[in-house]
């Protein structure tokens, strides 16, 4: 686990006019990577962000140091959703609310998943950061399972289930209608995934979470 | 409506080896069309389909007659499902039936969606039968909320939510998992469409049948 220390913003102190580009640079820096993997030109950036070359390197000496910084905060945020939900007190509230926000993310910045689930940052502990969700959402499932809201019949694929059929409807909807689209479809979905709900299913497909990157959400 | 008896297969009467040419020829033609749309090289098709371009100029004349004859099955089955299912005398059951089916087909035939979807083949009355295909839905969706087995709060635009999500997951699932992920999750959201799952939803997204073919499906 990397060190979480790492994972706080270090934009805090800079002058209001700083801040804006420092943000701006990551924004664009984090559109760049999903579109087009982080081999994408430092130029290609401070283009994109609105910056002169050398404001982009000031803020970010080395390629590393952006592409850390870019995908920390989505790190940060995930890893305290899933914390949050474990923490809940109501094991099915906390299945649906960590289910529900990680939707809603994966359907309004384009990039979250892939920042999270993909290999590319080996300057990242991603590997260990995502293994570590994947124990923490088996363990959201059994905890929900055994205060009886989850269905004994769900799997964890069913997770990435519902986060590639999220990442379609967020994909498919545009830009103004994901947000509506996704909330309904989660909606939908975790009433499915109730423990009331007694009908028969299929059997699960085979689906890691590793699948979630190659779908383009 | 076009003329019913321009959708029948004319392979009718051919010889194997020309019947299993026509059927390859019609097998790139549709992969080849989805992928870059049918402007592509009749030449190319050609390789695709792994045959000279005289066969592939003695079996369709004009691309046209290529483009026609390529989209035609799948629409005579997309309608033929819908038609079944309307016949169906349990509505539900009927509803449930048309969207496993149309799901599957998805899932399995990726340039099904586009071709029944999309806008470009001009030879084809495609914004006629896809009218004709949206008021046979509604129609649906109608008798299994009169019938008492779809909830009252189902939307025609829900249909559309199935299918992005649907194209999400064939598309995520890869190849082999695609029809059992498919699969899997058609049964979960038909049990929450269900009118005993009576828990409030979010507002529908505002999502007609013509989102689909932008979401890769």
């Amino acid at each position: 686990m990397p060190d979480q220390t790492s994972h706080k913003p270090p934009g805090d102190g800079l002058r209001a006019d700083a801040r804006e580009n420092r943000d701006r640079i990551l924004r664009a820096a984090r559109e760049a990577f999903s579109q087009q993997g982080i081999d994408v030109p430092m130029a290609a950036i401070a283009r994109r962000a609105g910056v002169g070359v050398a404001t982009l390197y000031r803020r970010f000496p080395t390629r590393d140091a952006l592409v850390t910084e870019a995908f920390a905060e989505e790190l940060t945020h995930c890893v305290s959703v899933l914390d949050e939900g474990l923490a809940d007190p109501d094991p099915w509230r906390g299945f649906c609310t960590v289910l529900e926000r990680v939707c809603l993310m994966q359907a309004v910045d384009r990039g979250f998943t892939q920042a999270f689930l993909t290999d590319f940052p080996d300057q990242l502990d991603f590997a260990g950061e995502r293994a570590r969700a994947e124990e923490s959402l088996a363990l959201l499932v059994r905890r929900a399972k055994d205060a009886g809201g989850l269905r004994q019949d769900f799997e964890p694929s069913d997770i990435t289930l519902l986060l590639l059929a999220n990442c379609g409807v967020a994909t498919g909807a545009g830009e103004e209608e994901a947000a509506v689209a996704s909330r309904r479809l989660a909606a939908y979905l975790l009433q499915a995934f109730r423990a009331e709900t007694v009908a028969a299913l299929p059997p699960p497909a085979r689906l890691d979470l590793g699948r979630i990157h190659g779908a383009g959400g």
